[in-house]
């Protein structure tokens, strides 16, 4: 099967965006065997798109549209369709229902436009929108599939995921499967994990294994290809138990798994409460734990100490002891801890004080952070030297303190 | 003058990069005026680039390569353009000097296929290399021009900003100059917005009106063409003001303006110090403040009220106000403003709390939130209905705390 992507949209061509949407496609149709061959954008110009799909018609057998699907007058995507085919468009009853559902929910009148959102080519499968208005549709003309997709990622990624790949799946149930699982390390950099990893790494064929850094975390992708998924997972597992002996306690976690949602069911497993005491990271280590839904069975609460007074007035942390030691010391964060948890009754409770940047403070250098973990037994604290932008350093501080209290679960 | 860029390299079809070199090049031609109608994406394949080059010819005066001009095999770019030009591919001494000087420099053999790099296409303009080894070229033939960059970024963008963009320039000293600017609106949605413009879209043509909706926001680029920055300024403002008699409290910022950075600026300027009580958003909004470098100026602190217990403890909320009214209700966003507006010694403070799903609690719909705002001149409340995913919800209610604070501000 020859596979082409079709992006429309002027905002493509103007630079304002990057084509993000092809890529996110092309990786999942490699994991599942269909090769893509080209990659096009265009405008939201009736005329270009038709040159577009003449040329892809004459070369592929699926063809992928991005964008196009919105309310407005440049949406033509599935217009444009639609007539090259020779194809109706009709109203997708369920889509102008949740449409209208939205509008009247919120006491909005509807405008006119919004009802072109749920119109369908005839006869096609109806892929649903379960993050937006506009549904995508997949449709067979001349042996070529076309698949049609908004293009918001936040909507695309989700419909591609759930209503695409399974109709895929479903045309060709005898293509060999390539599978992957996904190892995912803390605490160790990419060079020193590939140079413990690199004999497995040059021997490899098949599984491949993919060692990649993002974000202060390195990720060792395995893919294997074989009849069925089964067969694929054997000649993984062997591989990662050899991964697991050598550097396995590094592994946090598996495929789409986060520090935060180890870190969440880790806590809910052991009926545990989290609180939270940040000044460096300002609010986004608690907004990484509540970004979970049902974070609030492990999470009691925090305190953005962002100023010596929020120290001071919310964590009760004694002046003198600023005075002496800085807000950017081990012993402020260790009292920052303790009193984060005592304050919400928490069983643990982590703290993050540093300096994120681009400007020293209290004479200590950008990057210099210390992270207190207070717990039944007793407060610890741990002292980091990150590098990086004011972003880069906000972010590894608050996946470090993850981390450490991971350990720390890990061994109770 | 009709422009397309071709990028070449099969990690673009198998998604292990996105096209931000399209992207680069796109932004960046559309500031000197030439329009670019055509992306394309094909793999390191001699026969089906020669096809996605007829078709370029067919269409377009200037065709842009990325990619391929490297020294492994599968770098093919240029000598399938040359063979398909007819044109010789000859060595450019300058280039392959600096080649031998690399490796005589780290005492490291040439191998033969370096050699490769230094070559270009017959009476091409060279276009240096000064973070790689392989040089750019642009080549005239049958009227049509052919510019060949390099694939990594890193090498792509000086080269293009250093060497391609003046030749371009000199090319066609008359081109006209394209700018932009764009509005950015909040609390209404795309479609409303569109309705209350329809007639200037309608009647667009120089300036262009795009309106683009992303993460609750809504956009209006609006881009005019013409001889000087200073004319193409003026037609802007022209349509801005226009724009701004008819929806002009919607606008909170331009070009990369965003809510928090805005707000942050507004407090700065009124010298204001706010903080935060947050409860569904858990800590989104504090991050967003505070990912402002420098916003330690206008921020306090805040509280993650995540609990009952937090409400109570933290924040002094009376029992007795939760259990009439709930955590979910206008009486608890406003008390939770004042005292964290109190607690911090702050100027202002905003308060979130609602319920961000996937589940209700209270008994209260998902996507209903309540917003405090507590101001020296006493304390209001914003009822919002919001749809959408539990992140959607958490961004949406924060983006809307900050932009009632703006009006607030705007108004003292």
């Amino acid at each position: 099967m020859r596979g082409e992507i079709i992006s429309v949209g002027t905002e493509l061509l103007l630079g304002q965006i990057a084509n993000t949407n092809a890529q996110y496609i092309s990786k999942k149709l490699a994991e599942i065997g269909i090769d893509v061959l080209y990659h096009t954008a265009v405008g939201d110009n009736h005329q270009r798109l038709k040159g577009i799909l003449e040329t892809a018609q004459s070369r592929s057998d699926l063809i992928i549209f991005t964008g196009g699907l919105g309310p407005t007058k440049d949406d033509l995507t599935k217009e444009a369709i639609a007539s090259h085919l020779g194809k109706a468009l009709v109203e997708d009853a369920p889509a102008m229902m949740k449409i209208e559902a939205y509008f009247t929910q919120r006491g909005i009148e509807m405008t006119e436009n919004n009802r072109k959102q749920a119109q369908v080519i005839d006869q096609s499968t109806v892929l649903p929108n379960d993050h937006g208005m506009a549904p995508g549709m997949a449709v067979e003309a001349a042996s070529i599939r076309y698949i049609l997709l908004p293009g918001p990622p936040r909507e695309l990624i989700p419909m591609f995921d759930h209503y695409a790949i399974p109709y895929l799946q479903s045309l060709f149930p005898e293509q060999q499967v390539v599978h992957s699982k996904v190892l995912r390390f803390f605490g160790i950099g990419e060079s020193a994990l590939e140079e413990k990893l690199l004999d497995l790494i040059d021997a490899q064929s098949n599984p491949t294994i993919a060692p990649l850094a993002n974000e202060g975390e390195v990720t060792i992708r395995i893919t294997a290809k074989a009849r069925n998924i089964d067969e694929a997972n054997e000649l993984i597992q062997k591989i990662e138990m050899e991964i697991g002996s050598r550097v396995g306690e590094y592994i946090y976690g598996y495929n789409d798994d986060t520090l935060p949602r180890v870190t969440f069911r880790t806590l809910k497993k052991g009926a545990l409460k989290l609180s939270l005491a940040e000044s460096c990271t300002g609010g986004l280590l608690s907004q990484m734990i509540t970004s979970i839904s049902g974070s609030s069975e492990i999470y009691s609460g925090g305190v953005i100490s962002y100023s010596s007074e929020a120290k001071s007035q919310l964590l009760h942390v004694s002046s003198a002891l600023i005075e002496e030691h800085g807000t950017v010391s081990e012993e402020c964060a260790k009292a920052m801890a303790k009193q984060a948890r005592e304050a919400l009754n928490a069983d643990v409770a982590l703290s993050v004080t540093g300096v994120a940047g681009p400007d020293p403070t209290e004479n200590k250098p950008v990057g210099l952070v210390y992270i207190g973990l207070a717990t039944p037994e007793g407060t610890h604290s741990y002292r980091l030297n990150l590098s990086g932008t004011r972003e880069g350093i906000q972010l590894k501080a608050a996946k470090y303190s993850l981390f450490y209290l991971l350990q720390y679960l890990k061994g109770i």
